[in-house]
């Protein structure tokens, strides 16, 4: 499945994309359960298949084997339900595939190419940090620049989702763990993230984690290696590289990481961006109001943003 | 108010502290709804008073104010409702003063002392890094030590929860933005903080940042300025400081970080730790099985944990 949020009249509500539609899975859940005559169809498709892909996460498998045979379904009798299961893609608003995981960690110094252009080491264990939840946008969002920085910068990279809780895994497990990849653009204030030792303040600020287009679950991505990445800046390319080339797979991203802390559904991991970032351009390149950024990776399609100049809020 | 969590019967439910009482507060609202003829006293007290922490900062300071006078009637009114509203503060177990923070933001170098023990220099801007909520235990649980480096250390932080979404807040109102104080150990795996340059991998292990004994609301506690802080193991006193010496106080915090990222009601800050810490000593001690580990900070309390040596918990 390509799973994602989408929003239409005010609701965000989880989906699939089939072809050009957009199936409704809590609601295709309960046609299918209507259908086959249980009175508590729509308590059954809550707990089942609930309407939002964070609780989704949270079933496991059989919540994802259950969404897919109820897009079956649906597809099959598409006239069977009071409500609209079923839109063509262009009538909603495509959303990330996460709402608010309880954990965004960020590897870096994770492709061989980026460690050498910023003039590092291979490391021995992974280097890990953190975005917030503010951070996340969705595939269809703009990308505020908001007016703290003018070193706006992107990184490219291959994310994947954690779809089953998980303490102490072993490699040849991980992937068991995992409930689908999506492409995240880890935008990045690049003076912000440098003027003190620890990263978190130019990663975390808000809208710096477009993620999309949709998450493929991992019954049709079955191997993260040998994908490649390429970052393009208004059509120009600025980073290229193969999953291959990771330093840390997901399978020992997954082991090293579970080793530390319980790993729950709808955690969100960006494994590291390769070289090629705007910093490390010569003379350095930053991003600008009205420039696209647009993220392809293989298998999965490809993420693209605009940047937009933005006022501060301010909290009233 | 002195807000926590506690836990009885197996279930969990936000709570304040009087005297040596505890008093449940969504049932005391109820009560006090029930007792003004509202039919529907509960779904408006699940509004406005809900049964965690974490929804009543949502809330702001009117749903503060709410629980406040629900407590006034209750304790007036001990026996007005059919549910068990008050306790007695041994009957239930004390948890953290929130639940599932969208945020944990840790500040790093902001104790004059502790950053000379460390050999560095004054920032001018404050280093920030993060926990995730997989780190939170309560005032009564053990800090679990498991068994992936021999150098568990401990950080007394003064910290505060925000208590209303707070962008761009201006020093002068930021102290409108917070919903209380309380205590939080920032217990630390140190050499695996500093086995990369980022320092989350030894800061976010699972069960690393017990917090309380409980918050103090800030109508209560209007200064954070001027307490002191005592950091104790099995009785020794490691650190000590005033949080007068922080270099970031806590009004410069709230402006620094809502100009980066939108704060939510319920994300907690860490403001630093000052020096004493166990690595710093000569030799460097660590925590081990049994060790007592007590923080007391002034007006707030004493937040004191045992150290108990723990399994790989493995997930199956």
């Amino acid at each position: 499945m390509k799973l994602i949020n989408f929003t239409v009249t005010g609701h965000t509500r989880a989906g699939a994309i089939v072809d050009n539609k957009v199936v409704d899975l809590n609601y295709a859940y309960q046609a299918q359960l209507k259908a086959e005559g249980k009175y508590r169809y729509e308590a059954i498709a809550k707990a089942y298949v609930p309407d939002n892909t964070d609780e989704l996460y949270q079933g496991g498998k059989e919540s994802l084997i259950l969404a897919q045979n109820a897009i079956d379904f649906i597809l099959a009798n598409p006239e069977s339900f009071g409500k609209k299961v079923i839109y063509n893609r262009e009538e909603v608003k495509v959303e990330a595939p996460v709402v608010r995981p309880g954990k965004i960690i960020c590897v870096g110094h994770n492709y061989r190419e980026h460690i050498l252009e910023m003039g590092r080491e291979i490391p021995s264990n992974p280097v890990i940090f953190a975005k917030f939840a503010n951070t996340i946008l969705g595939p269809e969002d703009d990308i505020p620049h908001f007016p703290i920085s003018d070193q706006l910068d992107y990184e490219a990279e291959f994310t994947f989702v954690v779809g089953k809780q998980a303490r102490n895994v072993a490699e040849e497990d991980a992937l068991d763990y995992v409930a689908g990849y999506t492409i995240t653009n880890d935008v990045t204030y690049r003076d912000i993230q440098r003027r003190t030792l620890q990263w978190l303040q130019g990663k975390t600020v808000d809208g710096s984690a477009p993620m999309g287009p949709y998450l493929v679950t991992s019954d049709e991505l079955q191997n993260p290696s040998g994908l490649d990445v390429v970052l393009k800046v208004n059509g120009e390319v600025r980073q290229k590289t193969n999953t291959a080339n990771l330093v840390f797979s997901v399978q020992k991203l997954v082991a090293f990481l579970s080793n530390l802390m319980t790993l729950e559904p709808g955690d969100v991991v960006l494994t590291g961006t390769p070289g090629g970032v705007g910093v490390a351009m010569n003379p350095p390149q930053f991003l600008n109001d009205g420039d696209v950024v647009r993220i392809e990776i293989d298998q999965i399609g490809a993420l693209e943003n605009k940047v937009k100049a933005t006022e501060a809020v301010v909290t009233v």
